[in-house]
């Protein structure tokens, strides 16, 4: 690098910034409303969170009177002392008031107006006027398709149809377009197409699925191989956009699969976007770059600063992963040159599209190239439509080439956009708004980002201080796996091999630390292979009951007498034991009870988040608490264990229900007899093993296996249980409240007993409410692990405004759903756990026929025609050999029907919804 | 006053002051061991409370071992940072070992020649070498004979022999002793006895008791009587010392009413204590004086500045009660010069004896009389032995009169006393330690505390802090009444008599709050009088709890959605009414109930309390909190009421306990149908009184008295009862458990029970218990409200080193207490509740027979032969008229015996006593 590199670069930003002045963005001009909004934006962040919350929903309110009520819902809340908001004059006038139409009258003018400053217009035809406007000032364009969510199959197809329907308007109009040139030829700079085009892969393909990657990424090819094929025919230039980190590999996978094609290999006008905030931008770069020079592929990169930070973190916090994203601006701006130097180093192969505001980067970017002898239009400099017109115009008159990203569609659908244009101009170290709305002197503006870096060294986040846990530090959830890495697939896929070689497995009564015979058996059997037997099981008698409640009561004075601290430790070494066989764990739960492989992991997670969270409460609630405050009186706080404890758990969370109850009564001083559900003893069995790795004395924990109609009776009305666990169907517990009440006279105490029941919850769709994220939620919970869970959604309660549309999109996305064996992992739903499960789904059906109209139904024959999505296992396929099929049941699990009436299952007493008229069911009374 | 006053005040000081000089009291020769205990006390506060811990519990540790246990228990303890407690050498040293033998031999040794310092014999024989010395060095004395509390008449009795002794003693040898006077009479200084007696009120009788408060003088007067003629007959001055709060105005009292008779009348050598430490000292000089001057009686005032401080502060602040004494030290010094005034002013009638060891004090009463020409011969100035001994030689050298305070005593009973002088002498405020171990300069010493007032004025103690509670402040127990004062006695008096005038009051059914008739009645009858008729109650059936739910289901929505905040004000309401209502509530229990003046007032106080407390934690609890920390999830946790509530209440607590499970179901939003007990139905109408003139909306609380059996199951086993709030016997309970959980299958969702049943609790006296306090409190526990309580104590479970002079004590403590009607404010232990409570504890005592010693049975008889003691009511002389006399059966309650074999009721798993094979029992099986 020439040794007066850095004070070129300076020379030549303080040449574009001369450029620049005396103007402005509109974005940034007071006298227009959206300045005006802006600049309160940016004085006060708590205005700035409701003002974005607004406009969010706003397309979405249909009556000037939601609009007026959520104005004064928004910025009417008296803790926010907003000057500012007083002057929408809301607060105090009624929704349905003339004022407050005026008032809403006036938003929805000035939020369209917003909207138009972004995108160009709400279709090709429309929009095609402001791209020729661009090109006749010689600025280029890539057109995007702004859109909703692609949460169907049938919605993917209308996408798809929005890009043939681009691709003929651009084709149609491209030859009245003279090429932007010094030298004109039919390619703009004399390098590129004229037509060009931004796609995201997320629109390609509805059921977009890291555990599935290579099905995923088929499944986006086949949408995208057609656009490309177009692009090929009409000599276009295409790029694939880049989303969120869910789909980052996806796309790049996407990218680099289609290319390989034979009959795109040599098509050189297609590129791809690289985000510098990512941490792994530059690994992914480098390996882009051998694969183009490995197969002999020409692209573009459009290298990007990255447009959902917020997101990213917000994400990554949830999920408890590692951020994927730059913690501070200046390392972003860094890597974006080092980059930007490795991409021009490959000019021979990877074009740089240098798609940034920032004048820094834009002067670094022009210097290398110089450096690199790499031709001015060679490098194309691309700015968002609407944003920085002040950049644009002036690269345009240092001679460089420009292209706009030029967003097409409805409000509705570009609202998202729209905030995340809002969010970045608006964020304290945006270029636009340190340079126009700030004026922050070029000085500091210019400077090297290294610099800047070596100055204010990015700190590590503190951890959050939890001084109640002692050395253990705040609690977090286990993170489930990334299936984004290739690694997580491929170590579950080996699991899952593995954990089958292991079949049947032997799992024996365990009482006082040792093994004990009974001569009976449970077997346990895979659900969606009902050949296969998973466990064969010792089955415990009430000889084997008693004999546990001994060696319970004989454990409990030592452990009860055990320091809290030292019972906590057992929990924490379980945690750490059950972390080391997390990919274990969760494969038998694919076998056991037919979890898909994200609902399997997520048991295993929350199995080791109750041991951390008990273990850490213990540490809390362990330590006196001192009561009142009268003198010489010293009263403390102290909890006391009960005694014998029977946890009885169910087979829908297998593990960490089991592990929650068995870890919440052993570590407050319980010992426990755990009889696990007789549909999973084997992941059951499980819960002992781990605690027996972490050394706890035997006695403590009894494993007790059997039948629930032989020994649940017998268990609970046992005089020397003090307290029961159960998790599990709303009869069985009722009978044990019964049971323990009545024997309670005859017991050392009032036996007290702690009950999850079934639930029947309802969603509540608001008439502001975001559709993409509905449906995709309203799948999860209703018909994630086919609907087994007491916490599924199984009432859905729509307000009138969006009810036909969201009833649509989510018919058609629940039909697109994948049905099939759970060990692959396309498959969304597999077979319910068992015959009766499936008799109360057809019972079900009939009422629904009975009482409403179903609105959907699938049955696996049909998803089942679909071959490649099927089965691998011919064997064991359930629509042949299996005499109990029970594969077909999950689906009309997916039924759902409009109810006639509301026959609800438990009294929605404090629901405001329940006069609302319309119900979708689904038939569900597990816990 | 003359102008030069404070003048010559500090010249008198400093002159005193230069006597001193050069003397330092023993106390602070830091060559002994007390010296360098004292000093280490006042370095270290930590130390210094281990250390008088340690001296108090000393004389009860009977074996070495015990010694270097409490040792190193008290001074062992990781968290005491005490470089001087390591020089014990204790820390790891086993008890048994011979170090630790020799260090508890050195302890002994020590801690007994600190108790010499400052007690002169363990009896007057062994005391009089000492009184002799102190005559022949020209110092008179008072003698004072040490002791534990009287707890019983025995032991009052006991403790007058002693003083008979004592005045034998002195009597005998006062012949030898030359009056000390410049001219020689037979009194000393020509005025003054030369035996001189200090007398402590509450030796003379056991049950002193403020709410029988004439009742107590009277008895008390029965002991000191023959003293003061001895007195006379052998002209001896007597003195009563003035003790706690508690005693004060008894012992006013009980010196002006013997005083008052015509034997004593003329008698001028006798006296009483003034404590200036007290706010109300001033009001009672004055009334004192005015006493005098009325009735022609001469007396001396000794003027001090208060001994027990900290025990008033103690007693106070866990009463509630304003604190009686100066909160600063310069505030009692100030008080003690204006009292002095008061008393020199009125020379001629009340004598002064100045006892202060402050200079400042002592120059201010020197120079005062001056100023009044008083002789200086004719004030005394009186110090404690052992304490200030180079005050007492100044006072002598400047030739005043001297007069020193003689305890005589056991160590055993001296080291309440000894603990209080080392209290006294390590305060930062004592004149002694800032004069002698600090060597604060004379000037700021002699300082006038008006000066000093004004230069750092008292400032009120800061409220507690409770933003939890915003503007409702801290909680605060509703404080009992102070039966002291002369205006909570006479109320309370007419409060009975206006409350029997009610008698039988009307009490209907109330439901959704209109009275409804049902023409069944339940009688309410006076436990101890069982002709008068307290109350005539409607009684409910099953139609009125049907009404009584659709009431409370109806108010439901409502209420439930009615502001937490709102719904806490109806509680404040609530005990601002009650509040107003004290003695009336109070006197219903006493004739519906049976309670005592005290246990009446204080149960009222209770039901404040629920309803200050539950409506400050529904604040707190009210308030949503934010759960769980994942961005983009917003959990709070908020408590709803789960719907109509059973409020099923017992007799015992009629009020608190029904105020409090109403109230507390009230405040968090459910609706109630409260059910009194059929013993207690008119109290129970006075909840219901209470929140309906705090305008709690109607149908929220529902009154529905009514007969257990008739009505009990029918309302807990409802449908639609969703929760049930029960106190009571285990029985009841047990069988609500069973029939809610039975119900619960078809009920709106799983009741909720909260019973609070029997209790059986065992006091265990330690080998180092203080038996003073155990005693009291043992019987207060015990036989309080005739036991009748499920906190009382029903085991008694004592250590061998105490068992036999513990048990020989409490009989005869149980012994003295007053058995008889509980109008009579002077009587313990009433009647029970009714016939069956009889029949139990009858059954009780046969069981004891049969198993083990009855220690002590006391029947009513011999109680009520002491005709004065019983009854003014002679038509409800439960002894002839009634029908079923219910007074005896309280007296077998105090019945006790020792058993063969423990049997307890429930099972004391945790407790480490249930190895000890002695316990005591009492029959109870109320709540």
């Amino acid at each position: 690098m020439a040794a007066d590199f850095e004070e070129r670069i300076q020379a030549t930003g303080r040449r574009l910034y001369q450029m620049v002045e005396g103007e402005s963005p509109t974005l940034f001009q007071k006298q227009y409303w959206m300045g005006k909004v802006l600049d309160w934006c940016m004085r006060d962040e708590a205005f700035k969170v409701e003002m974005f919350r607004f406009i969010d929903v706003f397309p979405y309110l249909s009556r000037p009177e939601s609009i007026a009520r959520h104005l004064q819902e928004y910025f009417g809340r008296p803790e926010l002392k907003l000057s500012s908001a007083l002057q929408w004059g809301m607060r105090f006038v009624s929704p349905t008031s003339i004022t407050a139409r005026v008032v809403a009258k006036g938003f929805t003018d000035n939020i369209t107006s917003m909207a138009k400053q972004f995108i160009l217009g709400s279709n090709p035809q429309e929009a095609l006027p402001a791209l020729e406007r661009l090109r006749s000032l010689g600025i280029a364009f890539t057109a995007d398709l702004l859109g909703e969510a692609v949460v169907s199959e049938k919605e993917a197809d209308e996408y798809f149809h929005r890009y043939l329907e681009l691709f003929d308007v651009l084709h149609e109009a491209r030859d009245r377009w003279p090429a932007l040139a010094k030298n004109p030829t039919e390619l703009d700079w004399g390098h590129s197409p004229k037509v060009n085009i931004s796609i995201k892969s997320s629109a390609m393909y509805s059921q977009m699925n890291n555990a599935a990657f290579d099905y995923s990424v088929g499944m986006a090819k086949e949408r995208l191989r057609p656009l490309f094929r177009i692009a090929v025919a009409t000599g276009a230039f295409v790029n694939l956009d880049m989303e969120h980190h869910g789909l980052k590999n996806l796309t790049l996978a996407l990218y680099r699969s289609l290319m390989e094609e034979p009959e795109f290999t040599d098509y050189p006008y297609t590129g791809i976007a690289i985000q510098c905030y990512r941490r792994d931008s530059e690994a992914d770069l480098h390996d882009l770059i051998d694969w183009g020079r490995k197969r002999r592929i020409l692209f573009t990169v459009r290298l990007v600063k990255g447009a959902y930070w917020d997101l990213e973190v917000i994400w990554a916090r949830e999920k408890n992963w590692p951020i994927p994203v730059f913690a501070n601006k200046p390392e972003t701006d860094a890597n974006f040159e080092k980059l930007a130097q490795i991409i021009l180093q490959n000019h021979e192969r990877t074009r740089l599209a240098c798609a940034s505001h920032n004048l820094r980067s834009i002067a670094y970017v022009v210097e290398a190239a110089r450096d690199l002898k790499i031709p001015a239009e060679h490098i194309e400099y691309q700015v968002i439509y609407g944003m920085g017109e002040p950049i644009r115009n002036a690269l345009g008159k240092a001679g460089l080439p420009v292209r706009v990203y030029a967003p097409i569609g409805e409000m509705l659908q570009g609202m998202a956009y729209l905030v995340r244009r809002l969010l970045e101009n608006t964020a304290n170290e945006s270029f636009l708004r340190q340079s126009f709305a700030q004026g922050i002197e070029v000085e500091r503006l210019l400077r090297n980002p290294l610099e800047v870096l070596k100055e204010n060294p990015p700190h590590p986040e503190p951890e959050r201080a939890a001084p109640e846990y002692g050395d253990k530090g705040a609690f977090h959830n286990e993170p489930v796996r990334d299936w984004t890495l290739t690694e997580h697939r491929e170590r579950f896929g080996e699991a899952l091999k593995s954990t089958r070689k292991t079949f049947p497995r032997k799992v024996s009564v365990i009482i006082g630390g040792k093994a004990v015979k009974t001569g009976r058996e449970i077997r346990s059997i895979n659900p969606n292979a009902p050949d296969e037997v998973v466990g064969v099981v010792t089955a415990a008698g009430k000889a084997e009951v008693e004999q546990a409640i001994e060696s319970a009561k004989a454990a409990f004075p030592a452990w009860r007498d055990t320091d809290y601290r030292t019972r906590s430790e057992f929990l924490f070494q379980a945690a750490a034991r059950a972390r080391k066989l997390r990919f274990e764990l969760a494969a038998l739960q694919v076998f056991e009870v037919g979890k898909t492989w994200g609902e399997a992991d997520a048991d295993v997670c929350e199995a080791i988040d109750f041991l951390e969270y008990y273990g850490r409460e213990t540490l809390r609630l362990g330590t006196p608490r001192r009561m009142g405050q009268a003198p010489g009186e010293l009263s403390h706080l102290v909890y006391e264990p009960r005694g014998v404890c029977a946890v009885i758990a169910p087979w829908n969370f297998p593990l960490a229900i089991s592990m929650g109850m068995t870890s919440a009564a052993i570590v407050t001083g319980n010992t426990v007899i755990y009889k696990p559900a007789s549909q999973s003893p084997v992941i059951g069995s499980m819960v002992h093993e781990i605690f027996k790795e972490a050394k706890l004395p035997p006695g403590v924990l009894n494993f007790l296996p059997g039948s629930g109609s032989e020994i649940g009776d017998y268990l609970v009305s046992h005089p020397h249980v003090a307290l029961i666990a159960f998790t599990g169907s709303k009869d069985t517990g009722l009978r044990i409240i019964e049971l323990a009440a009545k024997s309670s006279r005859h017991a050392q105490g009032v036996k007290h007993v702690i009950a999850e029941m079934g639930g029947k919850n309802a969603i509540i769709v608001d008439a502001d409410a975001d559709l993409d994220e509905s449906i995709v939620h309203i799948l999860q919970s209703a018909f994630g692990y086919q609907g087994q869970k007491c916490s599924a959604c199984s009432r859905l309660i729509v307000l009138e405004e969006n009810y036909d549309r969201l009833v649509e999109r989510l018919r058609s996305a629940a039909e697109s759903l994948h049905l099939g064996l759970v060990e692959d992992p396309k498959n969304f739903l597999g077979a319910v756990i068992e015959p009766t499960a499936r008799q109360k789904i057809l019972d079900y059906l009939t009422i629904a026929r009975e009482e409403g109209t179903i609105l959907l139904q699938r049955d696996v024959a049909s998803a089942a025609q679909d071959s490649s999505l099927i089965t691998h296992h011919s064997t064991l396929n359930p629509l042949s050999s299996s005499p109990s099929p029970l594969l077909p049941i999950s689906v009309l699990n997916t039924a759902w029907h409009r109810k006639k009436s509301s026959v609800p299952y438990l009294p929605s007493s404090r629901s405001k919804t329940s006069r609302k008229p319309w119900r979708w069911q689904t038939a569900r009374s597990t816990p």
